[in-house]
């Protein structure tokens, strides 16, 4: 079985890469960090007798052989960039628990019937190209290979640019090599598993998401003289707004409908001006899509409501969709006999998340297995798992790992 | 009377020192547009044999002689910095019409009883220097002149070395001279004149104004696992603020409520993340005293509600305090004959905004004069005041400060 010590001092060598201020990481997609982070992992794998290809958009697959190197290969990985100040498990607990399952084989002498390929999606946070997940979408072959090159980050540099710069532009076909599995290992990223006091989460699928841009437009004026009859707050409205949706969320009793608004902006903000115009960020989700739709059909209507009420021009774009995910019924059963093998409390439940999962399994059988992580805490320094979970989550990769290789 | 063509050469050659591109005027306070825009303004009032002084905090006294210099001036003027993007009227109108009424004095031959000072208050705007119509408070002894000079802009430069460099740092003691009366011209910043055809407001007061500035704190998390039942989220909270105090000044069918919130920010704001810390800055007005304070004891209800509802802790700090003003009686009737003299609608009116009379009213008798601007819009590039309106205020103004000077 898993050596859990092992793994807690890969993760944790891994986070002294990009080290962050308050002992998180920091490594953005394919800087100088990642690239450092990749070429450990690279080195470690080496160690073991893996073949180390690299596709277009810089995904990397590390190659266990097995006794039928015919047959396609099982998946397992996630990724190892970060957010800005990320934490030191979010994808990289996926990746890590990986190499861990390969070094527990080597220990037995184990050969899987099917080859292993570890992988590392490129760029899944989106939090230096957006969006999101976005070469594990050009690997499932839902953005094409030419338009995530050029997707630029913050100053102009294209991913493209970015791969050459750091080396990782390898020279295999995106979408190879096909996968006869996936499965991913990820802390849960919220409270539902600490909470309930139990240890794995076997996930089923992952809840559509939409976002949209959205701007409202009303009236500068001076805060002072201007009576509240005469107003077109644009900021006024965008409250109303939040409220409404807010509270329509709330009343749900099932939890399955969330909406989160992450940014919201003024223009030319002064403490004595009535807002004129406000950018807004709406993130919509739900776990079935036809109440993601009545969802998004209420936000219309709540939308189109303040220009009655505020006197505000309202616009929305809907900059991403995400249906629901399924995932394969044979992997989940895999997870699910491995986590009851470990005699844990688990819940079968749906992912709140986007993970390279997400798109994968548009191509190959996917799951995912969850742990717990510390107060439900991600994407911040402070993210968390015990070693002990995180040895708990690589043992029922490990094994449902087996299971679908010798299937 | 006025010669209202000259008025308005007067303000458009204004205008062309610092012309922002839209048509508007970029003086901000102390810079050397506005120190080209004071030397402009001196130059003109030598023409007329007016004696310069300026105080320790840049404020500037452009004397007319009178018959009994031996008395205490009247005092006339507003100020001449703006907004960043500000338009060519906005405390401009108020010094140029002063300077108006000291030439049609001139082309008369007519000598006050009393002297005459043309002021221009430094910094009205508090773009520059927070906060405004700091110069007006500190001759008022509201402010302490070392306070003020020690005020810093966002580079860190304080009024005092500003005051050095422009070279208004004069050693008239502040306070001085003291003014046996003060009337101030203005567009009005707001829509009530323009809405109702009237041609002049006869300014009997200002309404009591308060700023706040508010933090909530709640629990930054990932929008896609955190259910709705989990989060702790400062902007729903804040937006349930907002849509509270808003609604609840709409409903006051006097009108006299008025809530603004200008500035709102997000903690490190992501599209997908629960907003964890929010900064937000409250404006709340009222021509009553106590009703004023009724409105602050709900805000305080309101923003102390937010954290049971939605798990978030709260901060507010009052910044600013200024009470309702009631203008002297004396100076209010000499406005309103002025008025019904020139045969237009007015109204009696409470000014919605701060203004330099509001301080220079605790130190001698006060009374203002409002124009209709178009739109209720000031600011702005856009802000617009007619040439008749001008010359008409210009006219009352004339008027009354006649009476005043010969009381
Ligand atoms: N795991 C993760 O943060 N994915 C990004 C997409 C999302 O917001 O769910
Ligand atoms: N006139 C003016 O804009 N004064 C600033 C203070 C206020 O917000 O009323």
């Amino acid at each position: 079985s898993i050596d859990g010590q092992r793994l807690w001092s890969s993760l944790m060598a891994m986070a002294e890469i990009g080290p962050s201020p308050n002992g998180g990481s920091h490594r953005l997609a394919l800087t100088e960090e990642d690239a450092a982070g990749r070429r450990l992992l690279i080195e470690w794998c080496r160690a073991l007798g893996c073949t180390l290809r690299v596709d277009g958009v810089g995904n990397m697959f590390l190659r266990r052989a097995g006794r039928r190197n015919d047959l396609d290969p099982i998946g397992v990985g996630s990724h190892l960039d970060t957010q800005p100040k990320g934490g030191r498990f979010d994808g990289v607990l996926g990746v890590l628990a990986g190499l861990e399952v390969f070094r527990t084989l080597d220990d037995h002498g184990i050969v899987t019937q099917r080859p292993l390929e570890l992988v590392v999606w490129t760029n899944e946070e989106g939090s230096r190209f957006a969006p999101a997940m976005v070469a594990s979408g050009t690997y499932a072959g839902v953005f094409s290979v030419e338009s995530t090159l050029a997707r630029r980050d913050r100053d102009g540099v294209t991913l493209g640019e970015a791969l050459a710069v750091t080396g990782f532009n390898g020279d295999l076909p995106v979408g190879e090599p096909r996968l006869a599995g996936f499965l991913e290992l990820h802390i849960e990223q919220g409270p539902v598993l600490e909470e309930n006091g139990e240890a794995i989460g076997v996930v089923t699928g992952v809840q559509g998401m939409r976002w949209f841009d959205v701007t409202l437009r009303g009236q500068p004026a001076h805060a002072g003289p201007t009576p509240m009859a005469y107003r077109r707050d644009a900021l006024a409205a965008c409250a109303r707004l939040i409220d409404r949706l807010q509270a329509h969320a709330q009343a749900d009793i099932s939890g399955d409908t969330k909406v989160t608004f992450g940014c919201l902006e003024i223009a030319s903000p002064s403490r004595n001006v009535i807002p004129g115009e406000v950018r807004l960020t709406v993130d919509l989700r739900h776990v079935v899509e036809a109440e993601l739709d009545a969802l998004e059909v209420r936000f219309d209507r709540e939308l189109a409501a303040l220009t009655e009420a505020f006197g505000v021009e309202t616009a929305s774009e809907r900059i991403w969709a995400s249906p629901v995910v399924d995932f394969d019924t044979g992997c989940i059963d895999a997870v699910e006999r491995a986590s009851r093998a470990q005699g844990v409390p688990y819940r079968r439940m749906m992912s709140g998340a986007g993970h390279d999962a997400v798109y994968v399994s548009r191509v190959a059988p996917t799951s995912m297995i969850f742990i717990p992580c510390r107060d439900g805490i991600s994407h911040n320094e402070a993210e968390y798992a015990t070693p002990e979970h995180c040895a708990l989550g690589a043992q029922v990769l490990l094994e449902a790992l087996l299971e679908r290789a010798n299937l």
